[in-house]
């Protein structure tokens, strides 16, 4: 039988992490970590360094493994998935069958909370299928809780409900219909900028929780221009960027 | 100068508390824990255990007040909680005339996180009018990352959209446009059993992170009357409630 923990630890911020992340991490026989060759947004270094520095048990093997490539080729989008899903949770499993042949405690460390557009959960299912697992899961903090901490804003008006949607839905649908605030995440390209920026505010937020964190706030008229710029220095620089905002339109 | 910390404690689960805020409690000079007079969901004692639990720093300061109390029966719902927010920003005042006369920092625990269904920050807004202030934000774990932590489940489908509104919105305005996911806070009154449950599931949380935990999960029309049932029975046991849950249609 493997425990499977997914041990949520914030976005980048390693005093993100929750005592009970620390607990499941301490607690952990493995710790997977997934590398990926050429991409310096795979992150492995920074939880590496999370390990390294929470990590106290001596029991606890930190082990990186190679994640299988997604073929951004395929003209199946969703079977491409699938079979990519199908390929980490293989590997998943050799590394199991390796360090764990007679069970444990297994540990993932996943960007933010496990819940919000992550795949882990799902890939777990697959792991389900090739042998006894039981998960449980750690919550972390998100981005949208690191871009609403680093402006010191609400998520929602009074009372008020919140749209959560991806940068590709806003380009493809516009503004959803019944709501005044959006937080938008997965967003490649600067999806705002195809709105009508009248009587828009945006809450923009990059590299949250990191040291080359960035911010920046008001009427989507006014800063969208400056956004746009400032994320493609910023991406150049890097080369990587991750970010999201919040838009509210109306009071 | 005040520097006023509003740090995210999570939802009752005190290993919920991040690393970050641990220190920014501990880097206080002044803590203070609200008190609603006769209201077992004050949770002031919970507040009260987790500083004794985390804060290590001697020189922070615990202090309890008394929370002014909200005229619910005042015709004007909007002004009435303006008024209410007025006079939590004066009491939090005099607190400080009081305990910090030269400034300092004060930390303010706050429920799950500050950016969701709080007034944490429109208060904070009021105290500024008052004195001058700097505010910051540790973001934590919301009661939306501890029910879908504790049931394991992701909180989106594939890349689709989420909405995350009240029970009073779901009641009034129905299932919304869109959106095959809704995430229901502020319930007071089961809104779901106003719908259709035909195609619909729910996942259902009580006192998440607390020993006394409920989850229900399953088809609505199979789990519904369970939910009511248990919830009623809960709420007469422990005379108050928190509860949030999760509705996916179709799929
Ligand atoms: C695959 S999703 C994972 C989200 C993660 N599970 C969470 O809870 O935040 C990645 C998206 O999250 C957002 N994101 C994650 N980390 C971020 C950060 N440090 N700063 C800004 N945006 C971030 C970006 O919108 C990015 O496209
Ligand atoms: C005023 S809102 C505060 C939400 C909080 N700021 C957060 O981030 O979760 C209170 C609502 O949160 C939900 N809630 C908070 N704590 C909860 C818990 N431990 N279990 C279930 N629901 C909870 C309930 O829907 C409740 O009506």
């Amino acid at each position: 039988m493997i425990a499977l923990s997914l041990v949520g630890i914030g976005t980048g911020n390693p005093d993100h992490l929750t005592r009970q992340g620390e607990a499941a991490l301490n607690a952990a026989d493995l710790i997977l970590i997934p590398r990926k060759r050429g991409d310096k947004a795979d992150l492995a270094e920074l939880r590496q360094a999370l390990c390294a520095a929470v990590v106290t048990n001596p029991g606890t093997r930190v082990v990186a493994f190679d994640m299988p490539q997604r073929d951004s080729a395929d003209p199946d989008y969703l079977g491409g998935v699938h079979r990519w899903h199908d390929a980490i949770a293989a590997v998943w499993h050799a590394h199991i069958a390796k360090h764990l042949p007679a069970g444990g405690r297994l540990a993932l460390l996943v960007w933010g909370d496990p819940s919000l557009y992550d795949s882990t959960l799902r890939i777990a299912d697959r792991l389900a299928r090739r042998l006894p697992l039981r998960v449980s899961v750690v919550p972390g903090i998100t981005a949208l809780q690191a871009l609403t901490a680093a402006h010191a804003i609400p998520l929602n008006e009074l009372n008020a409900p919140v749209i959560i949607t991806t940068g590709r839905r806003l380009r493809e649908h516009g503004w959803p219909d019944g709501v005044d605030t959006l937080a938008v995440m997965l967003d490649g390209d600067c999806a705002f900028a195809t709105l009508d920026p009248a009587g828009i505010s945006i809450w923009w937020g990059a590299y949250l929780g990191m040291p080359g964190q960035l911010c920046i706030a008001g009427p989507l008229a006014e800063v969208g221009a400056q956004i746009i710029q400032q994320r493609a220095a910023a991406r150049a620089a890097h080369g990587w960027i991750m970010d999201t905002y919040l838009l509210r339109r109306g009071g």
